[in-house]
């Protein structure tokens, strides 16, 4: 697997943690599930299969007994995304995060409430609680039978139980699978960046589906323009989406992780996107230390003491720039590291060839 | 079946439609599929059921082809709605609106889907598009064995095909047959209201499962006070929420619908609600007559000429003032309506007693 | 000053603070300055004058040094409030609330930025910093000549100096001087909730100048039907507003204090507003004890450790159910307390006559 | 004045309109007052003065008769918009925009308001009606005594009075007198785009005052690295802010308009902000074309006919794009025409040199 810096290259200022990943915020893990079947002439409910599902476990307890500080931002709302008004309004996430595809979402919801319930016995039992999954998701009808619905249950759950901390498999893996980026292949990328010393780390990782070849732009270089008569897919492709998740170990508030989400945009817009009508694209941000455990009952005080990032200029600032690096990073490495891949009906989505790549990002002088 | 104008009395100004009931707005249809069996002792997967699914229906066209001008607004997001992102920004609805319980939310979501697709073999086939699915949830643990997540595809899919125009089966029926609202048996409710000499008719569907005992107005009567102490659930109900849909056939902009939407929090406030933390409140409107068809291709002109309301304050206000006054009668309906109900573990909510209503009615000179 | 519970009524369940209003949140101070010249027809520029500023102190201190948490909530967003969008992204107030006039809310922003800055010689000179200022406004053109704009810089000067904690002046004061409300005069009004064994103050003032009569209930009776053809304004007054400040001692985060605001709603919804496209209806939550101070240099560590409010459910709801009432009652204060007045024109906004009051809410069982 | 175009190089696909200005959207008129006196030490109130108000006329008529079409985005809210709830609210823009200085805010406001008054004689007398003023602002502390808060009624009048159609006055002119620009001197700049075969005209007028140095990119490359060490304002400078005016003559409604102003993020993030926690970065769209009359009484019918854009994919990602391209053109023009200003204290703000910049474009091959 290539990534953006075996190419010599990497964008903003900040240091990246040890592995330039999201796994690199402690506790935080990533399991995929990738379903490749099949390939030819579509035959909905067979194949070519080309999708799968990604998760983000942001610690290793249980996430419903343990939940954390979290917030979702929506940049463009054309998407299915579950779970996000939960997330907005109580600024927690008490469920793994899931990547799937578009018309996947409800079945993969499904399986992760399903999930958070046999681990959780007494959820509508003799508590009257019940569970917020999160999904997100791209449309992968490109190269996928995406009107299949080949996620099942056991793929969701194998990606949980696949979770892993350290390196993170990226590109044509998980929810990425079938994914394309600026007309390229894309898929799942993943960075991270560390402040203050390394007492705080910001990871990315990204479900990359999105953006129209001529507008890629790689650390500021119009690299798609280079592009829009080559290595094209033969249909245009669907309208694409983004799915951004950022962890941090900082015990960040709700309201500083939703200003964080915010920034996340600036990091996409980095790479070219103009967030045209049909990408659907959305963040979601958490806390790993920032935590509210379940109460089975009313707290002895209405008040509590925590710790909590400093919400001055300098720090948030600081925060955000890793945001935007984060982000701005984890796409191009979706990109790099995505492989060429054929699918339904023959389409076939083409990696972006390094070695052009190189040569292009040395001519206009970025590396 | 009881309505509250069974009893004498109705709320607010404005003249209701023939029916008094959403499908008043000329198009709009109703259906729902009741799921009960068994009692006694819970056991999970078996029962007790109490549970079911709830559809409204825009208009009798395909609504993927015909989208119709939709918001949504979260007056407390602690739920678990399926399909906001994609209403609030795009301003649309494509499907039809379900309504069930909180742990099936993914699975209604999922046949929701399917039944779109199979209508539309084109969507992620010939062109890349997907569809939006749009799902409210109650919590029916109280009555119902919610973690055996009863509800199935075939539930979904019948609902739609029993939505009919007419009078609205009201109370334990579809997705509000466990509801409890204000400590007593809820459900479904419905109401609509005339406008500008009868141009124009807005309803109410609500899907009410919220409220606790003390708090219950009914046209500003205290009368929750007077059952502090009687006919109450043996055990603390769940936290509740709503989901209230209302309809017009105003050719509203989906700017004006948020704004109505908005507005219907003020007619559950005028039932009680104090909106407490757990209970996920959401409003979903639509304007039948605001269209945008779904389009294969570039249009040749990038203007159209439409029909709008006239947004000034006078139209503007009256449309509020009627989804004020729908909410809270859809509401009451569904108090007053719903029967008493054995559940799970031999859980009992009561439905209001009417004579003892009546009589609260007429003391407190409402009637 | 006649307040509700002269009349022998209050609404809720919760105990009111000793003095019920705002300032029983410990150091909360109110301030008026009174406006009220001339009579007879509209002279412009010259009378006659019926305005004025209110002023609300969060704390004794130097509010811009120590920063406190808050929210803001639009619930309609017709209206001319200042220093909104700092509040909802920062989530601080570093500035007293003022509340006046639509037409004057420039000047009065300019004033209290120039109070701000008088006391903090630095802001713009060693320090690069400015100061947000929250002006809320309502339109008392009905009876103050509101184009002649006769709020100046020492009004709002003269309202923080006049600032006090205990009893708060409610009715024909302060920014609520010209208000009608209802139909009747209205102003300003105050309450206040305990929690928790009194360690916890909700309180709430009102600038009410909204509402149709027709609309108008008092603990849920329908007093308003009963006033639809006596003692009417001469002419269709202004569409109307509220603005509503709410404090509280708890510890509140900026995303709790938001979550009470949008509970003002709920308050008030049940004294009849169906909030007409006219009324301009907007919240400020702060907590007194939830603070951050000004910091010249990048702290030494980005994090700290602070108390906060349990945002679980049950202390939540609580304070929720505490934020409807305060509104409600702070409202019906508004009402009961102001007294008839003749304005410009000779235009004459009456008081809601007492005894007629008390008599219908012993007709309706309410007293 | 030196545009971006004259150093050969230009942003994005689209072509630009004849005078690449905001005021290539027919109607559109742009007025400044620049007020440059003094110089030496700070004297509060004395000077130097650097700063000014910049207006951006909608359309040559009575914008309260004939309201327009418009929305607000807040990117950040660390900033002092006044105005921006009602057009949220209302989706409608009734007063010119005007651009100012932070301290300066509240007075402009009511310049604003009180030239609108002078205009329209019913308001506050036989109609109830106000007014909504919208003025943005950016602190320009580093060069302009701002508290001395120097820009008075008559600046804004005069600058409403100045504004003319045709190319358009940009760096250091009006409201950017005194601004920064990643640590360059900025101010105002513009830029437009054509859409649909000249169909359809996007313009873009910046507010420009944000950015740390090194972040600077011009096409995407990373001009600011290059100035690290030179041309440095001698002290910190102010964070920063950016407020961007979107134009349009497509018949857009309130609901696109927000949605193009959520892309002018995306311009601001190709120049290279991180969007800092200082940097109050504010959105006004507003099309010229989609009008609403003011009306004194109750119309006729409750619809209308009206003209809208089509709201399908391609119309709008290409309505999209164009913001996009036009605001990071405006900024970098603003860059590009700014002159070298020294003010209070001998501070100084360098201009970006060109001819650097040049060979630095060249360098990177980006011309």
């Amino acid at each position: 697997m290539t990534r953006l810096r075996d190419l010599g290259v990497a964008p903003g200022h900040l240091p990246a943690g040890p592995c330039n990943a999201i796994t690199d915020v402690p506790g935080v893990r990533v399991g995929h599930t990738t379903l490749i079947q099949g390939e030819g002439p579509l035959e909905i409910g067979v194949g070519p299969v080309r999708t799968g599902v990604t998760i983000v476990l942001p610690h290793g307890g249980d996430l419903f007994r343990e939940k954390i500080a979290a917030a979702v931002h929506t940049i463009n709302g054309f998407g299915k995304v579950f779970g996000f008004e939960q997330v907005r309004e109580l600024g927690t996430l008490e469920s793994p995060v899931a990547l799937t595809n578009t018309l996947n979402v409800g079945l993969v919801a499904d399986a992760l409430t399903a999930y958070m319930l046999r681990g959780n016995p007494d959820i509508g039992v003799s508590t009257f609680g019940t569970v917020n999954a999160v999904v997100g998701e791209v449309n992968d009808g490109f190269l996928n039978d995406i009107r299949g619905r080949h996620v099942r249950q056991q793929h969701v759950w194998q990606a949980i139980e696949n979770a892993r901390d350290g390196p993170v498999a990226e590109g044509n893996v998980g929810g990425g699978t079938g994914a394309l980026c600026f007309g390229f292949k894309g898929g799942i990328g993943t960075a991270s960046r560390q402040l203050f010393d390394g007492q705080v780390t910001v990871g990315a990782l990204v479900h990359a589906n999105f953006g129209a070849r001529r507008e890629l732009l790689v650390l500021g270089a119009p690299i798609g323009e280079h592009f829009v008569d080559s290595l094209l897919p033969q249909t245009t492709p669907p309208a694409g989406s983004i799915i951004i998740v950022l962890a941090t170990d900082a015990p960040a508030s709700p309201h500083l992780l939703a200003r964080m989400a915010r920034r996340a945009a600036f990091g996409l817009a980095r790479t070219g996107s103009t967030c045209s009508d049909g990408s659907g694209d959305f963040v979601i941000a958490f806390s790993t230390t920032s935590r509210r455990p379940y109460l089975a009952a009313r707290p002895a005080s209405p008040t509590e003491t925590t710790a909590r990032v400093s919400e001055d200029p300098w720090t948030a600032s600081a925060l955000f720039a890793a945001a935007v690096e984060t982000v701005e990073e984890a796409i191009l490495n979706a990109l790099v590291a995505a492989e060429t891949m054929a699918g339904r009906d023959g389409n076939i989505a083409h990696a972006i060839p390094h070695d052009r790549l190189s040569e292009l990002l040395a001519h206009y002088r970025r590396r």
